[in-house]
């Protein structure tokens, strides 16, 4: 066989990137290799996403800034509307269509019993903890647990209380794996004084309906919008 | 904008990728956020290639060994039978074909007007120098510059003499800018004492006629071999 060790090295690492298969793996390595600057950039890059980005302590979106993303800082948002995604990416998918203005949180995935994900091996505890900090007015959980470790900004945890929450907006996919982990955060939040909701599904604007699912046809009468 | 500086800048690189779009970077980013290890992985192998990884001293194919390749070395394989290929990774192809038993010539291109490539920004000259040098039974001219470096095995160079090339054999695309560099190089090697051939363009092995092109078929035609 015809294989040179370091760069079957790579071929399998970048085989193991999602739809990368191993012929696109070679394609990719040769391209790295006829530009040399590429190779220095992207290990720069990987370094710097490596070293700088992490999990925002309230909403576990990811961030590169201190403890708190951007969304969780911005008093011009509304603090009292949570939308809940399964992905760090879906944030940018919610924001680009510039309809909400409230803050998230990133379960990390949707519960999967064929995948072994339960509801313990997403931030949904994260999120019963948030609502209740807002309904009871206690301190927000993220500064009470750096109060704990004794962190410098401890002192200013007592004050700040949670802001309460009125309406958790369940964006997550229409499929198995949503719908069980809708209505398992469904039951966990009945109880509490709040509104629950789901994002809508059905036939996608400037499709054609005859070219639309049944299953999703079927979704788009059963949550027809009255005029 | 949602934006999240360093992971912006990984995005942005893996965009430069071919075949990866930015929305397709976007999800490869998120991938790699999620999954620690790959990260690391692909920094040492993207170190690795880029520190081990040179082109051989006489076919300028890639090779992560001392100065000459695994198939240059090879005294196994025919050293007066030289393939022709475009790219390193068109070598894996013809190798894997499992006919070709000689040593190869990497062009690194083929001459293209339109994107400003003309033959001396290929490895023709080099190839033209290794038919000569085995024509004129002088030193092997990778060693040659050896010995005017002054390097340590530039003694070996005098007795080392080039291996006599009878045949050349063009594995290049069968497209316009493949059949250019195939007409360039005939007619450079037209007066050489020794065989030039182009491997065989025509109909798949296992395809349908009904779903051949009318050139493909053209060619087939033309080429076609009498029994």
């Amino acid at each position: 066989m015809f294989k040179i060790g370091s760069l079957e090295k790579l071929i399998h690492e970048l085989n193991r990137l999602p739809g990368v298969g191993p012929k696109t793996a070679q394609r990719l390595a040769y391209h790295i290799l006829r530009t040399p600057d590429l190779s220095e950039k992207l290990q720069e890059a990987l370094k710097l996403v490596q070293e700088n980005v992490h999990q925002c302590a309230q909403c576990f979106s990811y961030t590169d800034e201190a403890a708190l993303c951007r969304f969780c800082r911005d008093s011009q948002r509304r603090q009292d509307l949570i939308c809940v995604v399964e992905e760090p990416s879906d944030i940018a998918r919610v924001e680009s269509s510039g309809v909400f203005r409230g803050i998230y949180h990133v379960l990390h995935g949707s519960i999967s019993p064929l995948d072994n994900v339960g509801p313990q091996n997403l931030r949904i505890r994260e999120l019963l903890e948030r609502v209740d900090a807002g309904l009871e007015q206690t301190p927000v959980p993220y500064l009470a647990s750096l109060q704990e470790s004794g962190s410098a900004s401890g002192e200013a945890a007592a004050s700040a209380l949670a802001p309460q929450i009125t309406e958790v907006i369940l964006a997550l996919d229409p499929d198995l794996e949503g719908d069980t982990t809708v209505l398992y955060l469904a039951k966990a939040l009945q109880e509490k004084q709040l509104k629950i909701s789901r994002i809508a599904s059905g036939v996608p604007l400037g499709s054609d309906i005859d070219y639309v699912d049944d299953r999703t046809l079927g979704r788009a009468l059963e949550n027809r919008v009255e005029l």
